[in-house]
């Protein structure tokens, strides 16, 4: 994986530390975000697998130096770090919460210890990767959570900011709790179930809607759904159910759900086609479902596309990775920013989960009783401490977890009051000497 | 370019045309948009070069087919479609509007005719491509409108909707009108200007400002961009200005953009520093830029990046790819769908430009005086046309064809009326015949 996908200053700061010999200065980085996004109660961590991977390959080639060398920003860093660059890997050590884990705001998702131009240079990809799917995750964990015994599909790559994302999305919606994805690729690379009915395109090849509905029972049996809006949808469930066995369903895809889902039911039903289920999609959302379900609208599965793959309502919750110590092998010395709207908080971190509250501490505080540490070694000096749990694994992990969540916290609309976040004493009393020492060190 | 990265019902589909011997049989299919998301008056097409690349490449491995021969849907399928995938190609031809050209609701940004099976699969891949590119593109030429004389440089890998999405926000910002961007596999990739300034982490890694600054500058020397808000942005102007030349500028990440860059300017000013520039960066988007420049803030260059890898306030414009004509080499059939709220429009079609409206016609329809058709011939027989437009290339044409706009659909607001796009005779005639014949086929 190259390490040109990242920002072009990561590589000149990288440039500079190394030009400042601080090359085997070791800094830590925190991945978190601000604030929750819109009605968002909490987030569901993810990405984390992908992360790893690109630590662990993260290289540049020959022709990513001959680049960087011809850039007018490098025209006077000295060759020697140009040399050094093909020979360059990720030496350091990555602590994280496991993904699938439910994080809040300031609670680190992943923290990275590595030399510093190490850490500088995936600082763009880990927030890409990390903050993409987080979004992805909690809007399937939303909708998940509206559907209630129903299932939820991800059907979104087509409307997925490229390609690559939908396959990444169809990853994270699963671990949020969606039943599997349409996206083939994502199905393979990651042992996804995979589902699909059929296209309007393929209803309007055919000379009629009977003859394209026949043809795709004699395709799929009885993983056949019928898209039966095509031309107008009670009269597609009829001519569906006139077809009889074998059947997997039908798929609503336009009009009144509440009411042409009762149709279509009744229609089946008629036909003895108790067992086939109904499917809708069409621009649905965590709302729309809970209406659906409220209503008692006999819809079996929900197929979710633009508003799971590009978390529509909040496209991004502003994750950031910020340096929070640093070890010349010295000295260690803590940082933070002060700066009115932005500040952090100085420090390496552990995240203490108690049932009712989490206290984000010291990466050293010892652990109370009755509370859980979410941050765990996953990298230590460039290996992988442990294989990372398949998609499934975490998927079930991460239903656990939410169900473990105070049910206040599971609501769709904001919870008033929100999860009681708490600093620990030894964070907090680093912060004041930190603040006394820059208010010290001002003319 | 593996054939797995779609929706799983493009391959169910696509055995289900060779099962029903449509393999001959090929398929008009439009990619467009329905109706622009909210306050755009127009769009700038983008993604072509990708998509094409894509059809050019796109290949099935022995182990994708492995993969799908497995799924419980394939389960009655024939071996001869497996056996066939191996040898797929994409032997159709395509017909697109170049990149960079301003585009409206219904015109098709690009047609694929080819054999059903081979449009059918790319479906998924080109929506993707073409659809994200197209919100970047169009986010950012409206940034350039905004900004005026002023540069806007794209930042957002690290908020795009994962790292590969963020090097394609980079293209896509370019053309649309950004003077370059921050990835620098973009950078290389395209052949696009990059930039970069230096980050808190930065700052913070040294022992005080004035050293972090003075490194900085040894470093970068004339490129030279100084972070100043890490402590205190009125301290850090004074700081950055002590050091003198060589500077490029400095940056204002946080607290009031008006009063600061005036007050950053006079400290400039005062050292001598007239030439030096100050960019501003921070949750910028359109209004907050054309309200910078309103107020005449002395701000050269704007740094963009969640809002525009994500077109935050717009992040999907549900593009649609329809089936609108058919040809089994004896006949020809024009389809549409009927439903009430996403009917389409049958027939092939080219979009004619006149100075003050679009006439959206049939594609054999003869050219009027005046008019240019936009639709152009880019793939014939599955082998390019012609070599494609550099990224550098595009943005130029990009820039003139929004010069050549009317100046009321160049408002960051919705102008009233829009854009007149009508539908020619001989499309509106197709469509009187076609529900005239789905009319007497009703039982």
């Amino acid at each position: 994986m190259t390490g040109l996908l990242t920002d072009l200053y990561q590589l000149t700061m990288a440039a500079g530390y190394w030009l400042a010999g601080k090359v085997g200065e070791v800094g830590t980085y925190e991945l978190f975000v601000r604030r929750l996004p819109g009605n968002r109660n909490f987030l569901i961590a993810a990405g984390l697998a992908q992360a790893v991977e690109y630590l662990l390959h993260l290289r540049f080639t020959e022709e990513d130096v001959r680049y960087l060398r011809d850039l007018p920003q490098f025209a006077q860093t000295p060759p020697g770090f140009f040399d050094a660059l093909p020979e360059f890997r990720f030496t350091g050590d990555v602590f994280a919460v496991p993904e699938g884990t439910p994080i809040f705001p300031g609670e680190p998702i992943l923290t990275v210890r590595a030399p510093l131009m190490e850490a500088q240079i995936p600082e763009t990809y880990l927030l890409a990767m990390v903050g993409f799917q987080t979004l992805v995750a909690t809007k399937a964990a939303r909708m998940r959570e509206a559907a209630g015994a129903r299932s939820v599909v991800e059907f979104g790559t087509r409307r997925a900011h490229s390609p690559e994302a939908g396959v990444l999305a169809g990853r994270a919606a699963y671990i949020g709790g969606c039943s599997g994805t349409s996206n083939a690729l994502a199905g393979h690379r990651y042992g996804i179930p995979v589902f699909g009915t059929a296209a309007h395109s393929w209803v309007l090849s055919f000379e009629g809607e009977v003859e394209a509905f026949r043809r795709l029972q004699e395709l799929l049996g009885p993983a056949t759904t019928y898209l039966i809006d095509t031309y107008d949808t009670i009269e597609g469930a009829r001519r569906a159910a006139a077809l009889g066995q074998p059947i997997w369903g039908v798929r609503l895809d336009s009009g009144n759900l509440i009411e042409l889902s009762h149709a279509v039911r009744r229609i089946l039903n008629e036909a003895g086609l108790h067992e086939a289920r109904i499917m809708a999609t069409g621009d649905l959302n965590e709302y729309k479902i809970l209406e659906l379900v409220a209503e008692n609208a006999p819809i079996d599965a929900f197929g979710v596309g633009t508003e799971l793959a590009t978390s529509l309502d909040a496209p991004s919750h502003g994750a950031v990775y910020k340096l929070v110590e640093l070890n010349d092998g010295k000295t260690k010395r803590y940082t933070a920013k002060f700066s009115d709207d932005k500040h952090t908080m100085p420090g390496a971190k552990q995240v203490f989960r108690f049932p009712d509250r989490d206290i984000i501490g010291h990466a050293q505080d010892c652990i109370q009783d009755g509370a859980e540490a979410l941050l765990q070694p996953v990298i230590l000096k460039g290996k992988l401490v442990a294989p990372l749990p398949s998609a499934a694994g975490i998927r079930s992990y991460a239903a656990r977890a939410i169900e473990l969540l105070p049910r206040n916290l599971r609501s769709l609309f904001p919870c008033d009051p929100p999860r009681q976040i708490e600093y620990g004493p030894s964070l907090l009393s680093l912060l004041d000497s930190l603040k006394e020492q820059h208010r010290q060190s001002l003319p």
